[in-house]
């Protein structure tokens, strides 16, 4: 019997983008949709995040986890990974070329990522700083040295290495926080890129129902 | 017998740290170590680094990479989960603790190492800058909060969860990078898990291993 109960993750509340897919239960949810796995949702306070209740679940107090038949999981791509690797559709059979999608995981995490998080923290963090226009632009120097090399490598393919993986999903995620800082379309190949995973059924369905669930919450409905 | 050939990583020829062990050829050295893996090390200069050649292992131009029986990797992380899923003793075989310890991995690298590439962004690439004294403290106190709660988490255990993991591998790798600013001194459970960390044979002949290597090339010698 809970075998059979769906998995629950953690989402906001009330998402600080107002449901432009920014936070980060949508790389979960994608990949949810990609597995075909139907999934619970459990909406989680800003106050509460920081409770030890939540806490229990995710040191870090934060957005999302994910809770299955007595595990519980943080850090939304290890739980990315634990789909792709208990289901079919996000990583490939094959062992080596598994290997090299875990690879893009975690270049999208380590590599790609820090520098665009750099940025948001420049954005939101130090806008009232004297230093802040000065620091910008180095800032988005450092990002347009990484976009320049994945574009690089990415060339005139579809996706990274072969069939879309969740190496794809999570660097798709990542540079799509790239978008309102018009970065992203001055690499006119991972623009295209992005718009491809976008472009997913999967990843529609995902960006419907956080969308859906900041829209009833926001107009006093109950949500979910 | 291409089976049997080891696996080959790539170094930096003359290490920027000096042989401290922060470089991230150390993480990989060391789950080369705790596995049992016999392995070959090629020197790479900075400028081949940025070269066509390098470049094809990793696109970002940076080190280490991984070669083994036509799998090529790059991405430290990346390196050290193949490590662990295909050799024993760094993850546990129950498969929930095995997706737990994956997520500490995941943590080290997403959550725990980003503020503190910050305070190396910032010590190394800003310190002319006349913002450095004011963005400093700032940078310091987001690491703080982070070391905070995840000594909360550690409490007084061992490791994160159960054994020794390459999720602890990871987070000691990445704790270390801040030894230099006082601040793991701060949270002493920390610091005491990362001596624990420091303190293990495996830690120990990959710290050796990449000193040697800087001290030869140093000496003038060949090295390797």
């Amino acid at each position: 019997m809970a075998a059979s109960l769906p998995p629950v993750i953690t989402v906001f509340e009330r998402s600080p983008d107002r449901g432009k897919g920014l936070a980060r239960d949508m790389r979960v949810r994608w990949a949810l949709e990609e597995a075909g796995q139907p999934y619970e949702v459990q909406l989680v306070s800003f106050d509460a995040m920081k409770q030890p209740a939540h806490r229990a679940r995710h040191p870090f107090g934060q957005i999302p986890t994910y809770e299955e038949n007595g595990l519980t999981l943080f850090e939304s791509g290890a739980i990315v990974f634990h789909l792709a690797n208990t289901r079919t559709g996000l990583l490939p059979d094959d062992p080596h070329a598994r290997a090299r999608a875990v690879t893009w995981m975690f270049a999208a995490l380590n590599t790609v990522e820090p520098p665009i998080l750099d940025l948001q923290t420049v954005k939101f963090q130090e806008r009232d700083q004297p230093w802040y226009a000065q620091r910008l632009p180095m800032v988005e120097d450092r990002i347009r040295g990484r976009l320049g090399e994945l574009a690089d490598r990415l060339g005139d393919a579809e996706w990274l290495d072969g069939a879309f993986s969740a190496g794809d999903l999570l660097m798709v995620s990542v540079l799509l926080r790239l978008r309102a800082s018009g970065l992203l379309d001055e690499s006119p190949n991972l623009a295209a890129y992005v718009a491809r995973g976008e472009g997913r059924p999967a990843y529609n369905r995902a960006f419907d129902a956080q969308l859906a669930l900041f829209n009833s919450r926001s107009s006093g409905g109950v949500g979910r």
